[in-house]
């Protein structure tokens, strides 16, 4: 019950008090207010300042005495020494949580130490829980939008949760989840954790309908042992993509610096990890990689993988990366080598990597998808080397020197047939229910005008690669993740 | 001598007879002569094409005869049958090399390889060179722009030339280089190497003023003794970044499916790239990463970081990751933790990761920098979480709540800071000529708008990165570089 109270309160605020309100530009008790209404929260939102006034027209309360309604959530950010009489205030008034922003607790000393345990005894005496203090603040995108925190850029909403004992980490991982097209359910920087904890963040998301994978990056845990065990029942649901901070002894001393993690061995972390199910990452990009390919593909239920290439040397790189990170390559039977010797051009591979030269017509390419995956049994396939006939087609249409009557047409016959390729694809996924990979030099498409592949692959919910490499280390990932959770399931 | 005709050739053509001109817009023979025509060739070009007429306002030459002037250099994409005819035609008019695109030679089996080798032996009858066949094609950036390559993107010039055994590792290369505005002198597709290798391209490059990195996609050899003895006297002054293909059994085998090469032990290949200084990478971003750190920072002379970081995770992150690459991050001595209090917050973290919190100034930051570099012997800096005063300024900027007149004056000093910083920045990587490498979020920074601070530092010609693991093991990689340069310079 309190959980559910204190879920709400953090996640679905119906009204704020923000406590600390400032005029003065480069402060944060600007800017994260500002944050919180340019991200279009709906609910009530009280500012609070002792001066009053108004803030770029906004009314300014001088006290939560003067709010006089509920509130949800507080959002603190008043100097350090103010906090403890902020926390008194909103436990008296009955707010489940507050979010401190404020700074110089015991990350800076026994001195801090000592103010952040008055805090947190003023909390547990009206039984209201914080985040923090000395965090980043906190996002959530449904029901309401509340972006609570520093960075300043538009969070777009999705079905992923940030947890982070660093609010840089956060930042970069919301950058990512945010361009990539896949997006945040809540994000929480955790700070000092001098109440709440990763563990209890992790056991708050369990069960949100909002979240369906949830991104950690961990210096230390106070629990390790609760930890884990929740962890390993979220993962049967809901995969969990972590990053470790503090793994190197020196990693380990500037963490202790940091937030006062103590980061513990590192090898029974990873070993914890494994049993639990829990995907641990080595870097942000590839935190967006895994969860990319957990969000958008299929389960992926076995190891055997089929390459689909429009150019040599690309499968055999990928030959070799797969080969590394454990995924087989099977050879094709005879059988099949003859349906695609009807259906590709005289000099294919006839071989796994299934090089299709130049194929000529986009539905060799789908064909080749249908018979790989009906005939050979594959597990997933990869898709490499798309997008250059939308290229070739954009320069055509921007050249000087091709008169347009002559490119026009199959210029746009280019764009439109890859792009027919792709919703093709988008069908065989769900068709078939295997990962089919989209992989292409993203690169040459950061352009806005119309032919931006990964983008419109992204609008379809279909996450692309820009090397072989990252989206064969993703896939090996979610391959050992699928088979930790069919064992779990079977085992009950 | 022959060799100085054959570079010219190849790489500084006064004129190219483009033999197979097509006016059909999906064939090779009409997409490589728009990319030379359109890349901005400013010599003489002959576009040949039996049938005579004219290409889009362009007359066309019946045959090479028609031309009458001499021909430094020919591109041929005709039916493979008439590949023969062109080339002993080239070879009676005198021009020194040929670029032969046409496919369907030994890539294809024994019958492709008999053709191929007639075309040789009339390669050879009159001491003609031949790139390729099945070859994706060159592209020369100076004294003349070439870019006689299939690939449709304008190519910026540079100094890194591309040799790679497949034309779409190629490709990927070449869009990496030119929009991590790094940029290319010489391209090659080697093709099937019929007539010219890898290993003749090598020497090729050796003496060539505008390359100052050579990049490598390598599957087999076929003189590895040449080939590392070549690598190991051109590594003491141009660093080569090689990626090898086919170095698992599967990749072996895709690899001789796909140029015939024999890939060799993957072992033995490493440890000859070690001895020759051969920067091995494991994928074309690590591969731009890794050239950037080389071409736009200096020397770095030992293993000894300096980390000053804007957030305590990233100098977390950072530690491991240098740890993990056999990077040392020394600490602070009493006496220079001193002079640091004096100009940081009060609660930076006095130790390596230098967390310098909230600097305020950004010349707390250039001041931390010299002194890092003066008192503590550093041999390289890494500079953590830049851009986000950028970031926030941007959005003061676009923000309907907040009045333009407030917002203006501070958002536009906020952006002059940083720059500021990052001129300022650069003008330490010159005074103290160690390697000082900016980290930030790039991904934060892809509208074409005004603050796109890594495009601001590609203009300045220092190379950024998007995390600290990329900036760290590019790092690492030119560590390794420099210290077997020094060795092997000082052996003589």
């Amino acid at each position: 019950m309190i959980h559910d109270t204190l879920f709400s309160s953090l996640f679905e605020p119906r009204s704020i008090a923000f406590i600390g309100a400032s005029s003065g530009i480069h402060k944060w008790g600007f800017n994260i207010l500002h944050n919180i209404m340019r991200g279009g929260y709906d609910g009530a939102l009280y500012p609070v300042n002792p001066q009053g006034g108004s803030w770029f027209g906004h009314d300014l309360y001088k006290s939560l005495d003067d709010i006089g309604r509920p509130v949800d959530l507080a959002v603190i950010i008043v100097p350090k020494e103010k906090v403890r009489a902020a926390v008194e205030q909103c436990g008296a008034k009955g707010i489940p949580a507050a979010v401190v922003i404020t700074a110089g607790f015991s990350e800076t000393g026994p001195e801090g130490a000592r103010l952040e345990r008055e805090v947190l005894d003023a909390a547990r005496a009206t039984g209201m829980r914080i985040v923090g203090p000395n965090t980043m603040g906190i996002f959530t995108g449904a029901p309401r939008r509340v972006q609570a925190i520093m960075a300043a850029t538009m969070v777009k909403p999705g079905p992923v949760a940030v947890v982070a004992q660093s609010g840089n980490l956060a930042t970069s991982l919301m950058f990512r989840y945010t361009r990539r097209g896949l997006g945040i359910s809540r994000l929480v920087s955790s700070g000092n954790e001098a109440d709440l904890t990763i563990e209890d963040y992790l056991e708050l998301l369990e069960h949100d309908d909002m979240t369906r994978l949830i991104c950690l990056y961990v210096e230390g845990l106070r629990d390790g042992r609760r930890f884990f065990e929740t962890a390993s029942r979220v993962s049967r649901n809901k995969p969990i993509v972590l990053i470790k901070g503090g793994t190197s002894d020196g990693g380990a001393k500037a963490a202790a610096s940091h937030t006062g993690a103590i980061a513990g061995d590192t090898a029974i972390f990873a070993s914890m990890c494994r049993q639990a199910g829990v995907i641990q990452a080595r870097s942000v990009d590839e935190v967006t990689d895994i969860s990319g390919l957990l969000l958008s593909q299929p389960e992926i239920t076995g190891r055997r993988v089929g390459i689909i290439t429009q150019g040599g040397g690309w499968g055999v790189i990928a030959t070799d990366v797969c080969a590394e990170v454990g995924l087989e390559i099977p050879p094709l039977d005879d059988a099949l080598v003859k349906k695609l010797d009807a259906i590709l051009p005289e000099f294919w591979s006839r071989r796994n990597p299934v090089d299709l030269v130049a194929p000529g017509r986009v539905s060799a390419i789908t064909d080749t998808i249908d018979l790989i995956v009906k005939s050979a049994g594959m597990d997933a396939i990869l898709l490499l080397g798309l997008g250059y006939m939308t290229l070739r087609a954009r320069r055509w249409m921007e050249s000087p020197i091709i008169p347009r009557e002559v490119s026009e047409k199959p210029a746009t016959m280019m764009i439109t047939e890859e792009k027919k390729l792709l919703d093709m694809v988008c069908e065989q996924v769900t068709r078939y229910g295997k990962p089919i990979i989209p992989v292409m030099d993203q690169i040459a498409f950061d352009e806005p005008a119309d032919g931006n592949l990964p983008a419109y692959l992204d609008e379809r919910g279909l996450m692309s690669y820009s090397s072989p490499e990252q989206a064969i280390r993703a896939l090996a990932k979610a391959a050992e993740y699928y088979r930790w959770r069919r064992n779990a399931r079977q085992s009950g």
